[in-house]
């Protein structure tokens, strides 16, 4: 190792412990904000996270600083220019949204009154994804001051998004328009996770997501089960077949061409994941689940990141109060997702998914379908210069060597990719531990920083490779 | 017809008219005690309505009432023995107790503010089942002004259980404690309906009920279903496989050993069955559904009379809310019950769908079951002589025909003629349409009134025809 890399990496540490504490108080300040975008009256609270970040980004350094509205909730901009002309334009992608939360879900602490307990920083949003989103803030100040620039050596621009959570409705018409800001060599994801504490990985690929929701309504009214029981159909009961129905006797599943056009994994790629050190106890007790159930054929590690699933996220319908009630419920519904990998296009699975349901719903029970945004599926190649940059970076924030996984998660990657014509790069800190989606969520402090490190070493190495290449 | 008769409907119906105003007064006061035994925090109202039919008894003339407690919800008794010590001993059973009723389920009006629309009388409990309840207090008074007697002409006693709507937990125990009390040369229950306005009819037997609720456990808290998504067990997924897996292709429940021990219904029931004027248009309207489905090889009134079903009455799990949310559920809950038939033990079935349920349930999902109290079938032999005066008093009070038909739902009755030994007979007057369990429950008062009626001739005929036979 150079001496150069090592004063680079001292300098870069020292900055980010001086400046440690403010930035997680300002942090802890934007979590603290309910920004729900899957629930209508947290509305305000997302524009309020927009505001609340464009003006953090402004104090940060960048000139300009903007809140996109869209047709749902606001999407904040941000740009700071290089002062090399010549230097590569990098677009940072994260969400400033959040996944619902309430105390009584389970958690130990309010969820938007951020806590910090050991080493660890407790609040929904902690790491999906407003902690990642936020290290770039002093990731990029750290970057300056041990260059000593005025100005990134990227041209550095970000697109924090806020409906990443409700399955992003309006990003693609977003990103359609603006396209011409938007415009970069690179696109940097800071929304996914890492393998663990110990095992630095970056992410090359996400998987899709297509959801929906089917209503059925049966009787007009709840009627008696004992007068009319065992002669009409009941909802609850065609809810239940159908959701049934999503899965074959190999867990596959088993909506009529739901596989068309996968392209199925190399070998190269199967032994990639199974030289991971995975361990399937400790996976288990992240997934706080006791066992493993899935796809025929196919490893956990496969399942997760490379297969395409359907899940069934809420079902509901009847009586759930205390005691009982003996009755044919009116209407009974059910949540659906389902993950999508590359080669699957969500248009297809919502024809795939609606010529099913029609199949599968009797006589007597009428229902609704309806679909949410989709989101596609991408994967990064692992020859990308850019993508070697950030293997280094981390190297050099992580101390470790690199290894590539996965993500079973979707975000709307695919769409930069593909309206901005850009390679789409991974860079999140998170893991598995963390609790997205689920109660007592939080972020390690250790890994935090780490990701801060990591932004502060990449852009100079992005400039840099960028030159080489051109 | 000879004149005695007609002398004496006159009389009643002139007895009956008279006192109208102030027993529909009494009727709409009771129903609006909100007496849901399923719910624990009406249980000061369930014992609120027992004690008001306990002073109300006192004051038609009972001379003997008594709020009997239990462990659950307390029962009424009342006993006016008639001034004939050889008079035959019958016991009125009917339940105080009404299902949950809330405005928001699709109520018009407040459930538990009575209002009179046309004809009818809206409320829960208004047919289900204090309105046939009551119609035995002014029923028995016109009897007494109809014949000039004191004291009516059988040993008069009632049996006004508070848990019919929460599946009889302690009604057994009571009614084993309480034998000697309850003795009775034959039961009359007044808890079930006609065929229809138009054919009044005569009930010769009710289906049991078994009631099971089923939870399942999987990770232990919700978690991603992008980060886990196809490799763990889903809860709600095994739910709905539950449910789905109760009936085969023939719409027969599939629970091994289910339909053990049913005596097949013979040609003859069948044909009296096939005899009622069945319109299924208009049936499918009382049932507000849209096409019947059932048991394969078994006609609707088959079906709901004299073949057993399993029934989901809630279903629930995951995410309900507005909006999506990326999860597996950490549980769920499935609310089941079965109506069995002549010839099904309730703790039979309780240990076949146990061993069913362990069968369904796949590793890394954990289950409990909890069974309710049941309610076994019961039938009424169709030459009983108590049958017969029930017949003739009815037909007195409609001036038709009476027929046969049977009941789908279910009540304690088979424990009162396992326990005292005695026949049960079936009086009542609700029809489909009343919307038992339902929203806008309401009871016709023309039939209601018919009901006082019955019971005014019925006790005379009887007394008659039991010195007949002894």
């Amino acid at each position: 190792m150079s001496k150069p890399v090592d004063n680079a990496v001292s300098t870069v540490r020292t900055y980010i412990q001086n400046h440690r504490t403010a930035f997680l108080d300002d942090l802890a300040e934007w979590l603290r904000i309910p920004s729900v975008s899957a629930q209508p009256d947290h509305a305000a609270d997302v524009a309020r996270s927009a505001d609340w970040l464009a003006a953090k980004l402004r104090e940060t350094g960048f000139p300009t600083t903007e809140v996109w509205p869209t047709a749902g909730a606001p999407a904040v901009f941000a740009e700071w220019p290089s002062e090399d002309p010549e230097a590569p334009t990098v677009l940072v992608y994260g969400h400033h949204d959040v996944q619902p939360a309430a105390r009584e879900d389970g958690w130990d602490t309010e969820p938007f009154e951020p806590v910090i307990r050991g080493n660890r920083l407790y609040a929904r949003g902690a790491a999906d994804d407003k902690g990642q989103v936020f290290f770039h803030t002093l990731g990029v100040r750290a970057h300056l001051a041990a260059t000593g620039r005025t100005a990134p050596a990227v041209h550095l621009k970000l697109l924090i998004e806020g409906e990443e959570e409700s399955g992003s409705p309006h990003f693609r018409d977003l990103v359609e328009a603006k396209a011409q800001r938007l415009a970069a060599d690179a696109v940097i994801v800071s929304d996914t996770g890492m393998w663990s504490e110990d095992t630095p990985t970056v992410c090359t690929g996400m998987r899709g997501l297509a959801e929906c929701e089917i209503e059925l309504y049966g009787p007009d009214q709840d009627i008696h089960s004992g007068s009319f029981g065992g002669a009409v159909p009941n909802p609850a009961t065609v809810a239940a077949r159908l959701v049934a129905a999503l899965h074959d006797e190999h867990a596959r599943v088993a909506v009529p061409g739901f596989y068309e056009g996968i392209t199925a994994l190399t070998d190269q790629e199967r032994e990639l994941f199974a030289e991971l050190p995975f361990d399937e106890e400790r996976w288990l007790r992240t997934a706080k689940s006791t066992a493993t159930h899935g796809e025929a054929g196919h490893t956990t590690l496969e399942r997760i990141w490379a297969r395409p699933t359907a899940e069934v996220n809420g079902i509901g319908g009847g009586y759930q109060g205390p005691g009982s009630k003996t009755i044919i419920p009116s209407s009974a519904m059910v949540k659906l997702s389902f993950r999508l990998v590359a080669g699957q296009d969500p248009e297809h699975i919502e024809k795939a998914v609606r010529a099913w349901a029609a199949e599968q719903v009797p006589a007597g029970i009428r229902y609704e379908i309806t679909f949410g945004a989709a989101t596609r599926p991408c994967l990064t190649p692992l020859d990308h210069p850019a993508l070697q940059s950030v293997v280094r970076a981390m190297g050099r924030a992580f101390e470790q060597p690199i290894r590539f996984t996965r993500e079973g998660g979707s975000g709307p990657a695919a769409d930069l990719q593909e309206v901005l014509g850009a390679p789409v790069l991974f860079l999140g800190i998170s893991v598995p531990s963390d609790g997205w989606h689920a109660p007592n969520e939080k972020v390690e402090l250790d890994l935090l920083m780490k990701g801060v490190e990591t932004t502060a070493h990449l852009w100079g190495d992005l400039a840099e490779s960028w030159r080489e290449a051109h």
